[in-house]
C-alpha cells in the first residue's frame, strides 16, 4: 500500500525542457511567451550549463541564468531547476582526469560527449556537491523554483560501472566492508572452486578481464557495488537541498541559505530524471531520497531499441508498444512512492536509435494523457526548440530550429486541453502487485541460461499478460508491503 | 594399425569428478558411501585444489587430502588424481604477473577465473612442475591411486595461443630454432611479398596487431608455435611421473619416489582430460606421451556453440548431434593410441552455452554406453553433486546441492548395470581410415576461402557421411601408416 | 563539361600488374615473352618494392630493378613505374615507430601487412619523398616508362583515419588553422549543447574514446582532416615527378633531373590507383594532382562484402551486381577529370572477401570491354603470375604458379583483340550527371537516421534507376560546373 497520498500537493502540469543557452537572449522573451501560450507550467532548465555557470575554475557567470529565470518567471512559468553534474567542463576533467571513467574493455573514457564521470570518484563528488550547493545556494529562494532535478539520466551511455584502477581501490574498500573478513567472502563465493581463494581485499581485482566468466558472485557484488555508488553520489545532494549545508563542507564559507520559501501548490520537490529501459542501478534505492520520480519516455526509441521480434517492432514502429510506456509509468510510480511524472516526453523522430521513426500524427499527446492516466503528475516534453547544432540536431522538438511550430506542437496544445479538463483524482492501490527487483536483474544478466533470459524481459512479459486480463498493476520492490494485493 | 591394444589392461569403469574440497568433511564418508552404492569404480580428485594444497608459497596442506583419498579408499573407490596446474592460485600470480596470458586484443588477463597462464611461460613451468612433484611425490605409492591427469582442459577459452611481450620472445627463439637463417624464413614465407622481409629474427612481431591479415605462414607458425609450448608444457610433467626426478630440479631437495607399485588391473597410467569440439592445439602430439586420452563430452553444449543450422539445432536440442560425440570418440581413440575414456560426461544442462537445454530422460545413460561402443574404457560423470556457489553453480550434477538424487542419477546407476554385462571385447581396426590432421585445421581457418571452410566442418561431414553408410571408422594422424585400411 | 579531353593522349592499352621481384631472374626473360605474346601494352612494377630496392637505410639496390625494365623493354612492354610507399620495410618503422598507425580502439598497428603508416607522420612524409625521389631520379629518363604510380590503394584497410597522439597534435593544429579562434570552432559545434565548450583547441582531443557520440561536427572535422593529410601526402609525390626537386630537399644532393622526355603517344603521365567501394577520404581532392584516376574492380569482391541483400549477393555471385563497376567506372572517370583506367581488374576468384567465388567463364573479359564502353585508357589484370606463398597466395592470376595459363589466360586475349578493332573516340558528355560528394557520405555515415541510410548506397540506387532508363550518366563533383546536364 502506498505510503503517502497527497493531492494537494499534486501536479497535474505541462512542462517542457528548455535551453536558454542555446539561443541568443534577444529571443528569450518571444521564446517564453510562446511557452506561455502552449499552456505551459513547468520549464526544466540548466541540466547541462556547467561550462556556462562556471567558465573557468571558481569563476561564476550567473547574470546570463538569473535573466533567462527571470524571464521564463515574468511570462508566468515556473522552473524545474537542475544541478548540471551529468557534464563537467572541460577544464574539470583536466584538473582531475580520474573523474573519468573507464569502460569494461579497460578503456579510459574521454571528454567530448556526456556523462563522462566515475560515481566513486570521491574527487569529482566533492566538486558535484560544490556546484550543486553554488546552484541551489542562488536558486532556492526564487519565487519561480518550484522543483529541483538532480543531475540527469543516470547510468546513461553505460556508465553505473566503471572499471578504472581508482574503481578498484573502492571495490575492495566496499567488500571489506560488506564482508569484514576475506574468509567470508571466500565462503560466500565459494572461491574453493576452481583454485580462486583470496588472503586480502587487496587481491580482489575487477571482473571484466578474466580468462572466462568470472564467479558470479564477485560480479553481482561488483554490481551491487556500483549501484551503491550511485545512490551515495545521489544522497549527498539532497543532503545539500534540505539542509543548505553543503556535505563536504569544511573551510569554504558558503552562506547558509535562508528558511525554505512556502508555496501553495508546487512547493520545492526533489527529483531525478532516470533514462527508461535501463537496470543497471537500483532505481529504488535512488528513489528513497527523492519526493518524486521522473523518466524519460522515448517510446520508439525504447522499441527500436529493445528485445522484441522484428514483426512486432515493424508493427509498433510508429507508436511503440502499447505495454512499455504503461510498464514504465508503473514502475516508476512505485520508484517515486507513488508521486512521478514524464520529464521528457518523446515530441518525433529522435536520432539515438538505429532506425528513428516518425511517430503517428497523434502519438505523442496518446503517449502524454496515458502516463497521466497512471498516475503521472507532470508530462514534460523534450524540448522547446530543436538545436541545430551538436549531437542531438536530428532530434525533433515543439518548434523546428527556425522557431516555426514542429508536427508536435499541436500535440503538446492537445495535451493541455485535456489536462484542463481532468478530475483531481487520487492514485488507488492496484488489485495486483508484480514485483521488481534489479539485484535479481543483474543475477540473470550475470546467469543468463538461454539468450532470452533477461528479467526485464520476464517482468515486462508478466506485466503485459496482467494488463491484456483488464487489471491494473502496481510495480512493487522486494521490500513492499503487499498488504492488500 | 594399432601400436598396441592392451587387454589386460582395459579399464571398463563408471567414473566421476569429485570436488572434497567443496564440501565439509564431515558429509565425505557419506559421500563415498553413495559413491560405492552407485558402483563407481574411479573418482577424478584434485584439479583445481591448488590453493587448498598450498595456501601460501611453500607451505603446504596435506591432511584433508589425505583423508579425502581415504575416505575414498575406505569405500573401495580408486582415485585418480590431478596435478593443479590448471588453476595457479592468486599469490602465485601476484608473485609473477607474466604468467598471465594475453588475448589475441593485446589485453592481459587477469585472476578470477581459471587457465590464467602462458604455456611458454618457463617461470610458470618451473613452478607446474614443483606443485606436480609434489602431489606425485606424495600420492605416487597410494593403493587408491590408479591413474594421473596431467592438469585439465588445456587450451580451453582460448589460452593456447597468448600474445604478451613474453610470447613474442619465445616465438623469435622458436622461428630462429626452426629456420636458422632470417634468409631462410624470408624465402618460406615469402616476404618479398608487400616488402615484408626480415634481416633478423629479433625483427619478426607477433602476428594479431598488423593493419590487415599478417603473413599466412607467419600466423601457422605463431600456431605451431603455440602448440608446441603445449606439448612442452606436457612433457615436463609425465617425464616427473615416470622418473620421480623433478625436470627442473637441482637444489632443492625432494626425496626420490619409491618403486612403481604393482597393480594387477590398474596400473598408474597417466592421462590428459582433453576439451571437445577443439583444434587450437595438436592433440595427437600431446598424445604421445599419455597412456590414454580423456575427453569432455558434453553433446548438448556442443551443439549449442556448434556451426549446425537452427534447424538442426532445434532437432537435436535435447540429445545432441548424432554423429558428433562418436566423431570425438573416435578421435580421443587415435590420440590416446588406442585406449581413451570419457573423463566428462554431461549429466544433465550445462550452464555455459547460449541455450542450455535438459538432457532427454535417458540421454545420458545413452551418450555413455555410445563411448563404450566406441571403445572408451572409462565414462566419468561430471560431477558427483551440484556446488552451489561460483561459475558452474548451474551445471548439473548426479546428485543435487543439497545430497538429493539429480535425475542423471539413475542414469548412471543404469550404465552401471550396462558396463556389468559388457563382454570383454578388444578394439578392432576399422575399415575406413578418416585423416584428420591439426595442423591443416590452422590452415584453413588462417586461409579460410568461404565462411563455410571451416577442416573440423569438413572433416565431420565425411565422417558422417561413411557412418551413415554403415561403416566404422578410425580417424588417424598424417604420420599414421594406412596399412589395412 | 569536362575540363580538357585529349583524344592525342587517350591509351587504349592492356596492362598488367607483374612482380619481378616475386621470380627468379633467369625466368624474366620468359615472362615478358609471354606478356608480349599476350599483346599487353602495359607492365605496372614497383609498388612493393621498396625493401627489395633499399634493403637497408641509405643503402641502393638498383641492378635488378634496372634487369627488370630493361627486360620489358626488350620485349616492347612499357612501364608503369610505382613509387613504393605503401609498404615502408621493416628497417623504417623501426627507426620511427611513430609512422604506425593507430586504429579506432587505440591500438597502435604493426608491421606485418602493408599500408602501415600514417598519412598525417611528417617524418614518414619526408621518407616518402625520398625514396620516391630515388626512384623518379633513376627512371624518369627511361623510355619505357610511359606514367607513374603514386602509393596504391590509399585508405585500404582502414587507414586513412588514425588515432594516435602524434595524430591529435596534427588535428589541433588543423582546427587552429582552420577556425581561427576557439571560440569560432565552439560556434560552429554548437559545444554549449552539453556544456563541451573548449578554451583552446589543445583541449580538444580525439573523437573516438568519448562515453557516448562525439559532436557530429567534431567528427567532420577529423574525416576532413584525415582526407586533407592524405591529400597532402599525394602533393608532395607529383610535385617531385614535375619539378625535379625533392620537396623537402635542402642539405641531400640530389642531381637535378634532365628535361622532361617527350613521347608520341604515351609522355609520363601521374596516376593513383584507387580502391573501389570506399569513400573514407575525398577522391576529387587527390584526383585534382593526377592526370588520369586508376581504380581496382574486383566485381565480385565487392559484391560479397557489399549491402546487397543475400539474394541480390547469390544471383550476381559469379559476374558481379550489373551497375556497381559501371558505377566506379562513372565515378573515377569524374576523379580523374575525364581521364580513367582500371589499374587491377579481377582474374578469377580473389582470396579476400568471405566467399570467394569463381567468376562465370567469360566474366573477366566482360568486365574489361564494360571498362572501356565508359571510357576506360586502360585495363590492367592483376597480376601476371599467382604467387604461391604469402597474403594473396590464393588471389587468382592470369597465369597459375606454376606458369601454366590460368582460366583468365585466354580472357586477356580475347580483350586484347576487342581492343584492337574499338575506333577511337572521345569521350561525351552525359545527358544527366550524379552528384556525388565525399564530405556528405561522412555526414550520413556520422549521423544515419536508419541502418540502410549510407550515401554510397542511396547514389548508387539513383544511379541504377537512372541507367535502367537507358540513360548514360556522368557523376560529378559538388565543385562541378552542371552546364549542359
Amino acid at each position: 500500500m502506498y505510503s503517502t497520498t497527497r493531492p494537494s500537493d499534486r501536479l497535474a502540469a505541462l512542462g517542457v525542457c528548455y535551453y536558454p543557452e542555446h539561443w541568443p537572449q534577444e529571443q528569450w522573451r518571444e521564446l517564453a511567451e510562446q511557452m506561455g501560450k502552449l499552456g505551459i507550467d513547468l520549464v526544466r532548465i540548466g541540466e547541462f550549463a556547467w561550462s556556462r555557470i562556471e567558465p573557468s575554475p571558481g569563476s561564476f557567470q550567473w547574470d546570463w541564468l538569473d535573466r533567462a529565470i527571470e524571464t521564463l518567471h515574468s511570462a508566468d512559468l515556473s522552473v524545474i531547476m537542475c544541478t548540471p553534474t551529468a557534464c563537467p567542463p572541460r577544464w574539470l576533467t583536466q584538473q582531475i582526469p580520474e573523474i573519468l571513467p573507464t569502460s569494461i574493455d579497460g578503456q579510459q573514457r574521454t571528454f567530448g560527449s556526456r556523462r563522462h564521470y566515475r560515481f566513486s570518484c570521491e574527487r569529482y563528488r566533492a566538486e558535484a556537491s560544490r556546484i550543486s550547493f553554488k546552484v541551489i545556494d542562488r536558486y532556492r529562494g526564487h519565487p519561480a523554483v518550484v522543483g529541483w532535478q538532480l543531475d540527469n539520466e543516470y547510468g546513461c551511455h553505460s556508465t553505473t560501472r566503471s572499471y578504472s584502477p581508482e574503481d578498484l581501490v573502492q571495490f575492495q574498500n566496499w567488500l571489506a566492508a560488506k564482508y569484514g573478513s576475506c574468509d567470508a567472502l571466500n565462503q560466500q563465493w565459494g572461491t574453493v572452486f576452481w583454485s580462486q581463494e583470496y588472503t586480502a581485499f587487496q587481491d580482489v581485482e575487477l571482473p571484466n578481464q578474466t580468462v572466462t566468466e568470472a564467479n558470479p558472485a564477485h560480479w553481482l557484488d561488483f554490481y551491487r557495488f556500483a549501484s551503491d555508488q550511485e545512490r551515495e553520489f545521489t544522497r549527498q545532494q539532497p543532503v545539500i537541498l534540505r539542509t543548505g549545508e553543503e556535505s563536504d563542507s569544511g573551510d569554504r564559507n558558503h552562506k547558509s541559505i535562508e528558511a525554505e520559501p512556502t508555496q501553495e501548490r508546487l512547493r520545492p520537490w526533489i527529483t531525478h530524471n532516470f533514462m527508461g529501459n535501463f537496470t543497471e542501478f537500483d532505481h529504488f534505492a535512488v528513489g528513497e531520497d527523492l519526493d518524486l520520480a521522473t523518466w524519460d519516455s522515448y517510446p520508439l526509441g525504447f522499441l527500436d531499441q529493445s528485445w522484441f521480434p522484428n514483426d512486432e517492432k515493424l508493427r509498433y514502429r510508429r507508436i511503440g508498444h502499447p505495454d512499455w510506456a504503461a510498464f514504465h509509468h508503473d514502475l516508476y510510480r512505485a520508484v517515486g512512492g507513488v508521486r512521478f511524472g514524464v520529464m521528457e516526453q518523446q515530441p518525433g523522430p529522435v536520432n539515438w536509435a538505429e532506425s528513428n521513426a516518425l511517430p503517428l500524427a497523434g502519438a505523442p499527446s496518446f503517449w502524454a494523457m496515458e502516463a497521466v492516466a497512471h498516475g503521472a503528475e507532470l508530462v514534460s516534453f523534450f524540448r522547446f526548440q530543436q538545436y541545430p547544432r551538436a549531437q542531438e540536431q536530428m532530434h525533433a522538438a515543439l518548434r523546428l530550429p527556425n522557431g516555426q511550430p514542429a508536427p508536435a506542437w499541436d500535440q503538446a496544445k492537445r495535451f493541455r486541453q485535456a489536462l484542463d479538463q481532468l478530475p483531481e483524482e487520487q492514485v488507488k492501490q492496484a488489485p495486483v502487485a508484480l514485483l521488481f527487483d534489479y539485484p535479481s536483474c543483474w543475477t540473470s544478466e550475470i546467469q543468463a541460461h538461454a539468450p532470452s533470459c533477461w528479467h526485464l524481459e520476464w517482468a515486462f512479459h508478466f506485466y503485459s499478460a496482467v494488463l491484456q486480463l483488464g487489471l491494473d498493476i502496481d510495480i512493487v520492490s522486494a521490500t513492499s508491503a503487499l498488504v492488500g494485493y
